[in-house]
């Protein structure tokens, strides 16, 4: 008999370093090269589309990404084209969504990675017989031999071919997320620029490095303790990022690690002050098995304010205020409660405006972080065998009917 | 020295069960009793009302209720005038709803129970800014001696005096949820018929006896094991019930108990089939410390359909399909894969289609499950001193500007 073993320990912080570093060079994952890419030909083709509404057809890696930008990017932009997300199977949303557009001035954008998503597969098939679907209204994402981009060739549809090693969680910054977005006139180079700015600082050790190495480890070693993470976004607008965060953490971490253990940490994504009127009470004095993240930004460029002379309803302290002075401050003083308890550990990201470099930084770092994680943990962070049987099922049930 | 200390203990489902019956004769807890009320005075004044758009100004628990019932009943229902929410202080979100609406055509449900909710009043003080407010455009609710009615009774505006023992994530069935939703026609006595149906049979131990106090019972012995409850629901229209559902069990729950323990269950809220794409990984191969809740919608009263014959894009089985039959096939081929793991507690509530009666009914219950839950806990379910010092520290800082 022969039995050998070496059970799942943390690293030193070195070795993760490496790993991640020898994840990028031997090109195992790609999302780590996104920024460096050549962008001439997504912005040649953004530029050919002259139609007013870009639909993303398209469902979890492949929605909520550029959804995630775009809302974000609102905040201080405006653009002339709007992006619409058709992600589901709901009647009632498919509808809604089609309501607000012409489908005749519309460009659909058609993202799929395996080609055979079934709600991406319907909801194209349900287009095609609302609207003629053609060269001059469609491009198609996708991997170079699927079904999907067989029918784009077939029909001469512009297709960009995504690549084997980035799975949809980490695609942001492939064509998945630059494609539609360079549609509507985000400024994708500054994009590139932001998340460039972190994966450079990361890799050379840079100032990026000790936070992001610090806070997995920190993670890691109180996993059974704080088996939840909750992001506490000041405000609205963050709110599909909060949904990116949460596909990014849950299908990246919960796994099965080489050890055979189950690993796994339970984001949460909350939006400030909405629920400080909710889920802050089960913070402040519920078990401590939270952290806690909040992001909030410093300039919000806008200038709506509470009138200096009002009726009389009290609180005359707000009188005068803009609602982003009273935002932030909202912000200040959620930390500075859950601060005054001493024992729920926190951190703040504070972003400077809503520009493209900023969110790109953001998403870079929650990459990596959720990468580095991922290695202490000794799980492949960027599979996801769950769900594979519940597709599976779906597909033998409608086959039978 | 004396010491004496009786420690929390679980107790028999019996005791529970007379402490709750307790909690509703005694008129501590004012929820129990709203199915009962006389709905002349609500009805009346929702009838006065002629302007196209409803809008709510409220946040947190002055909200989330009739916004979880609106978007409910719009899956199979359409109303003439829209209900539309102001909650939060994000300039963006205030002006990107105001921009939806005439204003003049506009008619304000200011809500906030204390008077003094600083997202609501603040919120009032910008309104009045921009339209004149008066008896003309304005309903308030609040409690009776609150600044806000003060207000409504020197202006001639028409109020409603909340009930001091109803908490805003238990005021759904109160005017907070009856009055917006009275005006933009939904059936409120159906709505009641529902919480009536469910609160008899709980409290004469018919067939909502077992099932909630079981729940209950099952959730708070393996609170160790199983601290974060899920619930999946099928589809985007129960969007809002999953915030709504987050709030009540947020907030009731997360409590240090009469033995000074923390005690938390943590809410997740999910939406199929766009989360399958992102948590369900997590519940399938991820640590077992969830339970999960599906809600699912037997019919949607919807025809959208997939064309018989469509382009060739693989997956033939869908064509024809409805996105109905699609939705319900996805959540119980995700059913089935969580059973199959074996070891994930589920249960399944299945709506039969989208009334007031059958959401009400969904609504009641959740509240008995965390009355239950909290009594279990031996924790005050109704309060929140956990956000009460943010509240303090800001309006502290604003002082001092």
């Amino acid at each position: 008999m022969k039995y050998c073993k070496n059970f799942y320990q943390i690293k030193a912080n070195d070795e993760i370093f490496s790993k991640l570093k020898a994840e990028r060079e031997t090109a195992e994952v790609g999302y780590y090269q996104l920024p460096y890419q050549d962008l001439t030909q997504i912005k040649n083709h953004a530029k050919s589309v002259t139609k007013s509404h870009i639909v993303v057809v398209g469902i979890g890696g492949s929605s909520l990404g550029a959804k995630a930008i775009y809302e974000f990017l609102l905040l201080s932009n405006s653009y002339q084209k709007d992006l619409l997300f058709l992600e589901t199977t709901a009647p009632l949303e498919i509808n809604h969504c089609l309501k607000k557009i012409d489908l005749n001035d519309a460009h659909f954008v058609v993202i799929s990675k395996s080609g055979n998503t079934i709600e991406t597969i319907s909801l194209f098939k349900y287009l095609d017989g609302l609207v003629k679907i053609d060269k001059s209204n469609c491009t198609i994402i996708s991997q170079k031999n699927s079904k999907l981009t067989d029918f784009a060739n077939a029909n001469n549809i512009k297709s960009f071919a995504l690549a084997e090693n980035i799975g949809g969680r980490f695609s942001v910054f492939s064509e998945v997320g630059l494609v539609p977005l360079a549609m509507v006139g985000v400024d994708i180079e500054n994009l590139l620029n932001g998340a460039k700015r972190v994966a450079e600082s990361f890799f050379e050790k840079g100032d990026y490095y000790q936070p992001i190495i610090e806070k997995a480890r920190f993670l890691v070693e109180n996993k059974h303790r704080f088996n939840i993470n909750a992001i506490f976004s000041y405000c609205t607008s963050l709110e599909s990022f909060n949904k990116w965060y949460v596909q990014l953490w849950a299908e990246s971490l919960g796994k099965i690690n080489i050890n055979r253990t189950r690993q796994a940490f339970t984001p949460i994504a909350l939006i400030g002050p909405v629920d400080q009127h909710s889920f802050l009470q089960l913070i402040i004095d519920g078990v401590r098995d939270k952290t806690v993240t909040f992001i909030k930004i410093d300039d919000l460029k806008d200038n709506t304010k509470i009138p200096n002379s009002t009726p009389d309803l009290g609180l005359d302290y707000v009188d005068g205020l803009s609602f982003d002075q009273l935002l932030n401050a909202q912000a200040d003083a959620t930390i500075a409660a859950v601060k005054a308890q001493k024992d729920i550990p926190y951190d703040v990201v504070t972003i400077s405006t809503a520009d493209e470099y900023n969110i790109a930084k953001l998403m870079f770092i929650y990459q990596l972080l959720v990468s580095a994680i991922g290695q202490f943990l000794q799980i492949n962070t960027y599979d996801q065998p769950g769900v594979e049987h519940g597709k599976q099922i779906l597909a033998k049930q409608l086959k039978e009917k």
